[in-house]
């Protein structure tokens, strides 16, 4: 699990103009390569989808999202299985893998990215404080990529790093 | 057909300020009547549920949406009809009220709202120039209420006086 922090690159890249330009770089990598994106978001709950629909011309490439906040939505909307949800909560490496996975088969598209955490004030535990994040991506036929991260901060924080961390993902899977 | 329109106070309300402040409101009567909420979200992409997931303790209140970005997910996801979509197109009366029974029975909420509308700067026709958006808003046993905009400004300020008018409805609703 990588640990949240705050370089001030860091920080650049998650004020508004860095969430704005990583989005830019996702729609350009999939323009370039007519490959097309869904979202299942837990704690980001819309931002992310929000991010990348700014853009002008992103139904060419956007198909749509999942913003799942409920567990029983998880399972009903990506498939989620409600005993991966017992045993490992709603915030967890098995339970992104299954979210990412869901809106891969859900949504029908070449890539999809999925994130799940606690993004407080409350909800916070010893083993999950808040800034606990999962984050999945996939691409159509390769196994999921999946990390987590223990962000620093509030609220706002902690889904701003997480926005950030999962447009960078997209970024990875798509130039690797 | 409502007309879009730019007064002082209609600015205000579309101001970042002005949207977390409905956002805020829907979340105080959704709190006070114990009902909960999920959003249909086309031309605003997931902006609505990322107002209202901005408010800590949501979840509570807050059970997901969904990002109908392309036609094939407003079928897939909500149930719009492939008639109504040939018909009377994605961005129309008949479609928001679609979409916002397909939220109400695909999430199994109290209250729903949909929200379908060209942002430009491309997609807009003569019949429905960039800025014209329908809005449904559903409690579940009552009719829709559906009420067409044509708004002025570029992709941002239509998607901003989109989430401003899905929230004030949403109070609307919630206090008649």
């Amino acid at each position: 699990m990588a640990q949240g922090y705050s370089s001030p690159d860091q920080a650049q890249e998650e004020s508004d103009r860095g969430l704005a330009d990583a989005a830019l770089r996702v729609a350009d990598l999939l323009v370039q390569r007519g490959e097309t994106l869904a979202t299942a978001e837990s704690c980001t709950g819309g931002w992310i989808a929000k991010l990348l629909t700014d853009i002008a011309g992103s139904s060419a490439w956007f198909e749509g999202g999942a913003v799942t906040y409920s567990n029983s939505l998880k399972q009903k909307l990506l498939g989620v299985g409600s005993a991966t949800l017992d045993r490992h909560g709603a915030v967890s490496r098995e339970t992104a893998i299954e979210m990412v996975a869901g809106a891969l088969n859900r949504f029908d598209t070449a890539i999809a990215v999925a994130v799940t955490g606690i993004a407080g004030p409350t909800g916070g535990t010893r083993d999950k404080p808040v800034g606990t994040v999962w984050i999945g991506w996939q691409r159509r036929g390769s196994d999921a990529l999946v990390e987590g991260f223990r962000f620093d901060g509030d609220r706002e924080a902690v889904r701003r790093q997480t926005a950030a961390a999962a447009l960078r993902g997209i970024v990875k899977i798509l130039t690797r």
